[in-house]
């Protein structure tokens, strides 16, 4: 299987530049003395969250008469908008698939970078954007499974690693896998010394036992989607894992109190509002005893419901 | 009276370029469609506040063997811990004269970064200052009073001139003005056509007084005292004063309403919490018609106490 190289996360760092955020390194001081922390906050970028990124370089990578024809997604979250808004900026159409019982405030959202979105039963999903594929000439763009995707979410781990140049670890979230593929391909390459760890919560921690026994283990969706972390209930795809087999030292497991702890630890001290998945990585340097040395910490998306934000800041 | 120059901000953005955070302008895409809006989060910093930039400058300022006598502040807030951080940085004491009533999370913050708190009864943190300069041989380092705090809070303008060359307004909050002298004067420097507005709480609106005056107009502190925004409640020197005539086009006044609205938009639409002080450039942009085009609003700090945030939030 052919993986994502530095260069392809080098070519999509040059394409998506004035596109995205060129997020800093934030250091924070109340890390631990010998770890000191760095987050990286993709809870700023445009749409909060770095899946900009993927889709910026996968819209970037296409052919204009191939891109003129639209573009297809199927995403209750992060990727939807992600890919409604690169659309827009491309002046192209964009039909977004979304469960029926996507959250209302989230359909709002992608409508609001004027996506036409479509929504679809439970299960659905992905043969409903098949239709609109065929229906529309548009052209699909996947969540996380593809080179394009990899490289674009790739282009952070090159950003840590200009700014942080003695890096000893980097701490991700891993769903699909898509972010900490990309991430770790860079890192591996410019910093080879750095280990680099995923992070899952423990009521979604597919990845990590599927590491541990060399292969791919499907846990049945609703058991994934009992933790909070909403954005980390996938689980990666063949391309993903080849990658993560690759790239990843460890996988870090947290609980769903100590992804309530990080929101609150990044809201008080760090300024920023992360939603849980977003912060699972910061509940990851909590946890594990990681490598002495600098660490990065990525705090990859902050779209969370008020309600909720507000429920796991009152404790 | 001699002002600061552009010189003097672009000598200070050299000094301090490697002990701040170079905060990146945030496109808000949820902003007015005539007046797209950019963040500067300088909430972002490592204490969690601009008054970073100036105490770096100020004791970079310095020559090394005064500087290594020490330095002395006196502060209740977000100056305290800046130069408190700035002086552990250079590897000098800082002696800090904090209120007595002053809450103990920000006196414990201010020892975190290693300085020495010294407490004082109200009204008395001016002569107990002096009297530790005396005693120590140590440097004054005032808040917003000097052309060295003025210079290194300006290169926030020189970024925004910078990243968004075509900016045609640009918000700052307003309090000592060491904050909206700087940016203003790298504003009036670098982009001329736009105008800068300084931004006030109604309940602390001596600046927009005295401007419309034409002279300092002393507000009773308890009156300045009754903002939420608590690091608005200074008013200016002879020197800001001076500056905010040459560079201010106008000052807008919000509600306290409206500032809590502010923090409000900020966290959930921009992942950033900020401090009440920190939104109010962001109230002024919701309730002024400043002119079409990009328009910059400097959130200035996020150092909230968590119940005060989350009152807020709850609303």
């Amino acid at each position: 299987m052919k993986l994502v190289t530095i260069d392809d996360i080098r070519d999509a760092a040059q394409r998506i530049a004035t596109d995205i955020v060129r997020t800093p390194l934030l250091p924070a001081g109340w890390g631990d003395p010998d770890r000191p922390l760095w987050l990286k906050p993709e809870n700023l970028q445009p749409i909060g969250a770095f899946k900009i990124r993927g889709a910026f370089n996968a819209l970037g990578r296409l052919d204009p008469d191939v891109r003129a024809r639209g573009v297809v997604a199927y995403s209750s979250g992060n990727h939807a908008q992600a890919v409604a808004y690169a659309a827009a900026a491309y002046g192209v159409t964009a039909h977004i698939v979304m469960p029926e019982e996507t959250p209302n405030v989230k359909v709002e959202a992608t409508r609001g970078h004027g996506a036409e979105v479509v929504l679809c039963g439970a299960g659905q999903r992905e043969q409903v954007a098949d239709e609109l594929v065929i229906r529309t000439g548009g052209v699909l763009i996947p969540p996380f499974d593809h080179p394009d995707i990899i490289a674009g979410q790739g282009t952070i781990g090159l950003e840590i690693a200009q700014d942080l140049t003695d890096v000893a670890a980097v701490l991700i979230p891993i769903s699909g896998g898509g972010l900490a593929s990309g991430i770790g391909t860079a890192i591996r390459a410019l910093c080879p010394r750095a280990k680099v760890f995923g992070v899952e919560p423990e009521l979604a921690a597919d990845t990590a036992e599927s590491l541990a026994l060399g292969c791919r283990v499907e846990w049945p969706v609703a058991q994934r989607n009992r933790t909070i972390a909403d954005g980390l209930r996938s689980t990666p795809s063949e391309l993903t894992f080849a990658h993560l087999q690759q790239v990843l030292d460890d996988v870090i497991v947290v609980t769903e109190d100590e992804i309530r702890s990080a929101v609150r630890e990044l809201a008080y001290r760090a300024h920023l509002i992360a939603e849980p998945s977003g912060a699972v990585a910061l509940a990851g340097y909590r946890k594990a005893a990681t490598p002495a040395g600098p660490t990065a910490v990525v705090v990859s998306g902050g779209n969370v419901e008020p309600p909720m934000l507000r429920e796991i800041l009152s404790v």
